[in-house]
């Protein structure tokens, strides 16, 4: 390959094929850097070569796809640094030209700054540059790592269809309509939970797959209509047996990819207490700056909207900002206060600590012993920002473990070369709709409680936890999963504390609870998403540099102009008409 | 598992987890068989159990999921010689009940003769049979030998959309309305040919993907809606190159599976011979009986239907049943003749081979001399059955080629333990369609001529043969493939001789087209079909033993009812109106 010559192969022959990255005519010799998905190397054309041949060579031009064979020698002094090339070239007695290319729309390069809908449009161009090569190559390697790791630990691979049944609960499905069958549709799976749970019951006691989900949600940046999950599913297991399996895979991956050593057991963090320490179920831990919750200190305060708050049964917690009293200006924190609000939060309050006295606002609020004791609970030292939230816990917490995560990435304290894996366990089975006065399930109804909680499903649901665990890194979700219900009573239960009527329970999920009553194994599973992992592990800035022909956020691609106006016999078949059709004269 | 136990398991104390496949007390003594997805061994409990043990072993049925520990020991003289555990028995002393079990609709046994569509009902009961365990479990291993084998081959495995534009040309598509662009539709993939040839375009040059794809047909027994390819693409290769990877491919994964040994290079057979010795594309070569063409020395026969058709420009041509005469009564020969009439034949002539005679009804037409050189011609002996086609070349063809087929089957001359894997080259490029006045492609407009027949396009294209192979193993085609145009020149001659103009190529073909003029390396490439070769691996009788969870030929699911009728918001959502709705209840 063009990008694995060195000083080892000076004297060969070789036969490189690939494209035109650049060329100069310098005096009657040509050089030309010829790329392809291991690197770029430069040929050199010689004038003494036939004159056909260095005709030629004075032709070629950008992207033009060739092949050549010559002999690599030393640049001697001439070493290019910034490539693993740079100490040799080649040489060229023959050269073949495979086809000509017209200009590209943009160049083929990592710094390239054109717009992305024309490289969207021109995606396999755009595929032709090194980041993205390196990218696909590295997703590709993580799917082979992932089955070679789970086919030695005794898994298959099974497939589960793509047209299947619609479901009422749960995000929007992409349907399909069935010609076969007037007015009826089917649709594509949201996951492939119902099917693996089926074959838990087959008795293939450890199912994974690699596997295409379909969401049709309104896109925000970091979503795809189709997705892709690493899929598992195990028999007769505990959740300890299945976060093991997955805690070797992730370690086999990440080694596998990136020169890093990944320690094992992953750390463990019970939902309540990353809640109380983070404010979120996803927190980043490769940082400090902890939330404190300062309420017992402010409650008397003369401060009135956190003495209200406390009064009222609410909270004030905060964040301590080392050093940030001089690194952030009154606009940064305006900033800060913009992203409270958009977790519900009505205002940040903060103090600039100084050597025994505060600035700001509210400083006037505190005396020496307020001051003293709340520095002292939230570890602040003079030069600190000290920022607050007051109100409900349900707004606090998203307020501030947000605002904690962006101020990670922006003061620096987290560190893009560490990858921090945490389990987060022990969710609550059940969230109450204050409004409606009814119990959601957190996870699905199928998730199992922990055992030592059974009892309380009939007193108390909502301090039942479940036996569902999700894994963090570095501050994103990459998977989640649970241990299921297998034992009938507690089925029944649930969905009893879901206000699921029988004939409820047996319209929305009927195949698969009769399938439970057949001698159904204990089991459980977890799913990955593909996309999200391959993009923190190659440091990619969006999902879209991650697949090879990614949708837009209007979930459309612009390359084949999908989706697309279609025949309208291809409509009379399906028995459909439209009702109304988009104005756009092209998908955007 | 409890399908590994043996002999040299005695004496040691075992965990095992399974279902209840058969059960009998005798005596007080309680004789359970546990099954798994290893296979099946026998449990005992003896008399002096604790009670609760004891009871609670009595009360198993089958099908309940339970998980016991105990001893293993030798059953003596008793040993089950019909499976690979009988050796032995495992004396339980603790029991647990994971589940218990309805009593199942059908009986959990390979030779199970319940209705098919009951068992689809109840897919994930069937799926304990063993037979579909192996299936499954040969099915995962395939795909993981291919995967291995392509990786150390250099090749990645890349996604591509499932999410695609509906296509003009080919098969009906399944079609996914889009509810963000009202009246505009995705397509399923019918398979991933332009992606796969866009990553050529964009330097990725050996691609792979084992990838689900879609037709809408009326499906016959040996189609699903949705099927599975190993798909494949390579850069810079001939078509040797492309056979040399998929013969090293098919060879890993028979070896692989099975107990044989995969001789290479497979054999290669030019589609012009094929046709005039087999009458197909895809024969079977696991036995002789090859078609004789005798149309020289019946063309002045007596019998008119002979004469008559070898004089119009026609052909008249045989097979020779050996030890057919006494072997085929006239009603099998009648059966023949229906088989010759599907593909268009008007009758079957024949003749039974005596010692210095003929019998049958047109025996008399032909003399000594006449009798002795088709004899000698179709290497006939006394007993042997002779049947003859006369007609036009593409009616003789098919129907003696498949007549063939399915007396290889009848008269046991195709060995199901033979594997016979063939190379059928040098297809036609076009077929002439001769009401229309012109040409179609073969196989798709983006195949490549042989080179040295690229003169031919401008003046017999008819005789240009395509860079086109197909792999046929024991008279079932498994995959095709071929070399694509690389060069503009060519593909603007192959549609102009398709009968496109530069503006309905561009409809059809824009954004292909374009990524062409961008500098496109030479490719090709192959795709196999999974689920076939999986049916002929494991010897299954269709192709719904090979899928974890398949459609009926109406292309519906019975087990969840798919497809199946939406709410009116969802339809209200994508823009859409019902025209006509099926009377039937449930799908079917």
């Amino acid at each position: 390959m063009c990008g694995e010559l060195n000083e080892t192969h000076i004297g060969n022959t070789v036969t490189l094929v690939g494209w035109v990255a650049s060329h100069r005519d310098l005096g009657g010799m040509v050089f030309v850097d010829l790329r392809d998905r291991a690197g770029i190397c430069q040929l050199r054309f010689d004038p003494d070569l036939d004159a056909e041949t260095l005709t030629r060579a004075g032709q070629l031009r950008s992207e033009w796809c060739v092949g050549v064979i010559g002999e690599v020698v030393s640049r001697g002094e001439n070493v290019n640094q910034d490539r693993s090339t740079g100490a040799v070239e080649v040489v060229i007695h023959t050269l073949e030209v495979f086809s000509e290319a017209q200009t590209p729309p943009f160049a083929i390069r990592d710094d390239c700054d054109a717009n992305e809908n024309l490289r969207l449009e021109y995606r396999y161009l755009d595929l032709r540059r090194p980041m993205l090569q390196r990218s696909l190559l590295t997703r590709s390697k993580v799917n082979s790592l992932t089955r070679n790791y789970l086919t030695s630990q005794g898994f298959g691979e099974f497939e589960t269809p793509v047209l299947t049944r619609s479901t009422p609960e749960g995000a929007r499905d992409y349907l399909v309509p069935s010609r076969v069958h007037p007015g009826k549709f089917f649709a594509l799976p949201q996951s492939p939970q119902i099917f693996k749970q089926l074959l838990m019951v087959s008795g293939f006691d450890r199912y994974f797959q690699i596997v295409k989900c379909f969401r049709d949600e309104d896109l925000r940046a970091d979503r795809q209509p189709e997705f892709t999950q690493i899929d598992m599913e195990l028999s007769f297991v505990t959740a300890d047996d299945v976060m093991k399996v997955c805690e070797g895979l992730l370690k086999t991956i990440f080694e596998g990819t990136l020169d890093i050593e990944v320690q094992l057991p992953f750390e463990r963090m019970a939902y309540a207490d990353a809640m109380r320490r983070f404010g979120v179920d996803n927190p980043d831990l490769r940082f400090g700056m902890e939330i404190c919750n300062v309420s017992e200190l402010v409650k008397e305060s003369a401060f009135k909207v956190f003495s209200a708050t406390v009064q009222a049964g609410n909270t004030v917690r905060g964040l301590c900002l080392e050093g940030g009293a001089e690194r952030f200006s009154r606009k940064d924190i305006n900033g800060f206060e913009d992203t409270v609000k958009v977790y519900g939060a009505k205002g940040l309050a903060w103090v600039k600590v100084g050597a025994g006295e505060w600035s700001g606002s509210i400083a006037k609020f505190f005396d020496d012993e307020a001051r003293q004791a709340i520095e002292s609970a939230m570890g602040a030292s003079p030069g600190d920002l000290l920022v607050f939230v007051a109100d409900r816990e349900s707004v606090v917490n998203p307020a501030l473990g947000n605002l904690r995560k962006q101020l990670g990435k922006e003061m620096g304290l987290a560190d893009p070369a560490t990858f921090r894996f945490c389990w987060i366990t022990e969710f609550p089975m059940f969230e109450a709709d204050e409004e409606e006065g009814r119990l959601y399930a957190m996870h699905h109804p199928f998730t199992s409680p922990l055992p030592e909680d059974f009892d309380k499903l009939h007193t108390e649901p909502l301090s039942v936890r479940a036996q569902a665990y999700d894994l963090v890194l570095n501050g994103n979700e990459i998977g989640g999963g649970s241990i299921r219900i297998h034992r009938q009573d507690v089925q029944h239960k649930v969905f009893e504390l879901l206000g699921l009527s029988e004939e409820e329970a047996q319209e929305k999920f009927g195949f698969l609870l009769k399938a439970l009553t057949y001698g159904t194994p204990p089991h459980g599973g977890i799913a990955f998403g593909v996309d999200r992992l391959v993009m923190l592990l190659t440091g990619a800035a969006s999902l879209r540099d991650v697949i090879a022909f990614p949708k837009t956020t209007r979930a459309a691609d612009l390359m084949s102009e999908a989706p697309s106006v279609v025949d309208g016999t291809q409509l009379d078949e399906l028995s459909l008409k439209v009702t109304r059709t988009t104005t756009e004269d092209a998908v955007s």
